[in-house]
């Protein structure tokens, strides 16, 4: 009878010695076996459930997020009044819980679109990629007037035409940082296995020329790619109708794909959270954690990304490094930050707010530990640039600002050919030509925008396990992958979204 | 019979003692009564036409771009050879040539919508505003629905929908400089005299609050405007059905305005030069300043924007400007974007390239008053930031990045009705709600993408004066104020162009 009650609290990892309440637990009530609440907990702050000596650490996600500043009991509540930073911070043991995952014996399989490149696209769209901002309405027309002429009819495997358009391309350095990191977020675009081929279109003038593009050889396969500028094919009409011819030759090329079967090992996805709320760190996120470490033992590859969101908790993705090399960058990437942040005035601010405090969060440790609990529990097996091409498989790390959209078009750019979204105030977005799934946080937002969400984590409030949420979560992108159409891809989200990191001063 | 053929050179200003060779002149060639080149002169560059003793200024565009190295004698070729900088630069004598130009006795009008804060739209659209990317599929999706149900077919006064989307928004600082220049931006949509309503869509859990907005008193005209979050609402389709109700409402407030008379001082003409080329500022750019001269003598307002391209000829603003606190104000830019570029790893730099040299610039004043030249003569009536509110009558500045369309979005936020776009090389794009002429500085442009563009100032090269231009871009632009649609209107250009200058950290 007991069974069927929500549980009061969550224990996040079987080596924690805190529970997490998740509702206000009254003083006295039974929190699990043997343990009672010493005093009122408010939702969401820890209990302590075994014993803690005073300068002892104290474990959540599996993770030490501070030491006891005094002795705790079983049943008092942890917070900052008895729990400190400790002196953890700055130990990056490098590669010291780098502890592999058991793979399984037979890799899970989808059903993908094999490209000569050896990935495998989980759709077989057409892009048209602009360089510039100013090729962006013409691209639009394009994409208007290849559905008008229902051009795409005759060519059933391919998902449709999606206009890559954006604000940036020119009114820039055509040197340095900025210009290098749009042209790898262009050049990934290109080569996502999620594009059956690639209009790149241009203005002429423009910073970002197609023909540096072309000449790095980074769009040369003759069979996918086509480009032109509008100022060289003779202004807007001229290019729409050259623009029609080269796309229908790109479709022809490309409904010459099919889905067949592929081993799990061929999805690479991008896991974002946006929107997140004091739910986000406990039940969405470890649940995907948890698919991620599924993904990882079924040969896949994973990206945590949103380097903002992980400051505080660097050191343990240093210690679940692979090797000594791939934890150091990580620290470079945190020093990168503090410098960007640092000349633009702002700064790397993610100590618990007030707010947080309020909801219970006592240390950055902890706070960070609630967005890296999406990247799970596997080795860290390589650490990327934003939009760097991702050649390894595994969990791996690409450096991105938090903001949603920039940081989903990094990992696209990256190779990501499937994103899984969490949140918790109920984010609504899609990125072509890769789905995406949302998992929703807790169960209020589920019922308020079901019609927008795919996986309710909300339900381990009431009962689900993380691991039982973290399976339906693997199962849904494998079916996802094959084809069936997320939620915000059947209401077809994502023709705003490609919002790549524009880095320095606009000229 | 001489008068026919195309002119040989041409004189930019009366006060000038050189000339610009319109094509390739041989030696011995009469360029005018009484002086022959005394050298070969390439197509673009100088000739004197009366001695320049040692020392003494060389005047072009009526200025002084630098001082004779050497004695110049009429019909030499002036370059780097006997042309150098002088001792100009530095001296911003406030306010020492504002010379007011004599106004019309009775101003020319056009047809427009008059508002109820005194400003007058060119067009009556409704606008969907959005406050961060987050909310930009569903702004599409509302837009698309507004015209699959035909909604506005009887509303025949409001001239369509705008959805406003762009990259930012989130992911950012929620104070200084970069959230102040956004927040302007939208705010400054938001009262542009072209949209007739205004329905703010937002997320629910962004930086960027529409409630801010709100409480700051920038959108609190009920009559006009609505907000909403994707969040509040309860998701994707509740928000669409929202929309589309708040869009009906607005839509029979907007359609109560009509056309009426208006006084051409009700004009903000915007204006800009994008992809440019060695004519643009000889042709083009000293057209747009005549029509720019025009609009102020009969009492209208036009921007001049774009700080790194008039870089280094900040000089000849604040010696028109109408005060000295006004000239201080163009300093002040010019620090900050020295600053702005030094701590993003760039430079302003805007010295004449090799290639420029080759096309006929010798000096830094000479590039940048190719730039300056779209803004004629008329005394500097004011300094405004980036988006900020016009509020006064004249030819003044508005600081923005020379980038075309976070230009553009800058001036249409500060309250442009009318943009007037200068290229060489063939620029496409629209900045809805605001109607825009493309003015081509060649004739080679002209008969390439003439449908893309309105007026053909290569003309200029083959016999046509800049007065006549200046008259007919001034006509043209009262025309498109009364309803006329300019090319790129007619084209269906403008939805992607709005991008908002973006200072600061992505986080
Ligand atoms: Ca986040
Ligand atoms: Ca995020
Ligand atoms: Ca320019
Ligand atoms: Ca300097
Ligand atoms: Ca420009």
């Amino acid at each position: 009878m007991t069974e069927t009650r929500p549980p009061l609290a969550l224990r996040l990892h079987d080596a924690d010695n805190v529970v997490v309440a998740l509702r206000e637990i009254p003083a006295g009530a039974a929190i699990m076996d043997g343990i009672s609440a010493s005093v009122r907990i408010p939702s969401g702050h820890k209990v302590a459930i075994m014993p803690i000596a005073s300068g002892a650490p104290v474990i959540k996600y599996g993770q030490v997020i501070g030491a006891a500043s005094l002795a705790i009991a079983p049943g008092d509540h942890v917070h900052v009044h008895n729990l400190g930073m400790g002196e953890h911070r700055q130990d990056y043991a490098f590669a010291s819980a780098a502890t592999r995952l058991d793979p399984v014996t037979v890799p899970a399989t989808f059903r993908g679109f094999h490209r000569p490149s050896g990935r495998v696209g989980t759709r077989n769209y057409l892009g048209i990629l602009t360089s510039v901002n100013c090729s962006g309405s013409v691209a639009r027309f394009v994409a208007h007037e290849v559905a008008r002429r229902c051009l795409l009819d005759e060519f059933p495997n391919v998902d449709g035409i999606v206009p890559i358009v954006h604000g940036t391309g020119c009114g820039m350095s055509g040197e340095g940082e900025g210009y290098e990191t749009l042209f790898r977020t262009l050049a990934g675009y290109g080569h996502n296995a999620n594009f059956g081929g690639i209009l790149m279109l241009g203005l002429g003038c423009e910073v970002m020329q197609i023909g540096d593009l072309v000449d790095r050889k980074v769009l040369n396969d003759k069979a996918r790619f086509r480009y032109m500028t509008i100022q060289e094919s003779g202004g807007t009409k001229a290019t729409i109708e050259r623009a029609i011819a080269a796309i229908r030759e790109l479709a022809a090329e490309a409904d010459k794909a099919v889905r067949e079967e592929a081993s799990a090992s061929h999805l690479v996805l991008g896991m974002q959270c946006g929107g997140s709320d004091g739910y986000s760190g406990i039940t969405a996120n470890p649940a995907l954690g948890y698919a991620s470490d599924l993904l990882v033992r079924h040969g896949g590859t994973s990206i945590l990304s949103e380097t903002p969101e992980i400051y505080g908790a660097e050191h343990l993705l240093t210690r679940r490094a692979a090797d000594e090399a791939t934890g150091r960058r990580i620290v470079d990437l945190i020093e990168w930050w503090e410098d960007y942040t640092a000349r633009n005035f702002g700064e790397m601010d993610n100590n618990p707010s007030p707010g947080n405090k309020r909801g219970g969060l006592t240390t950055i440790l902890e706070k960070s530990l609630g967005a890296v609990a999406k990247g799970g529990t596997a080795p860290l097996a390589g650490v990327y640039k934003y939009a760097e091409p991702i050649d390894r498989r595994g969990f791996v790390y690409m450096d991105s600002p938090g903001y949603d959209p920039c940081s989903v078009t990094g990992q696209v750019a990256s190779g990501a050919n499937l994103i899984a979204f969490t949140t918790g105030r109920g984010s609504v977005s899609g990125y072509q030509p890769v789905p995406g799934i949302k998992i929703a946080s807790n169960p209020d937002l589920w019922k308020r925008m079901e019609p927008d969400m795919d996986v309710n984590c909300g339900a381990i409030l009431t009962g689900s396990s993380l691991a039982e949420k973290g399976e339906e979560i693997f199962r849904l992108l494998l079916r996802v992958a094959s084809g069936e159409k997320s939620k915000s891809e059947a209401q077809g989200f994502g023709t705003v979204e490609f919002v790549p990191w524009q880095i320095g001063a606009v000229m």
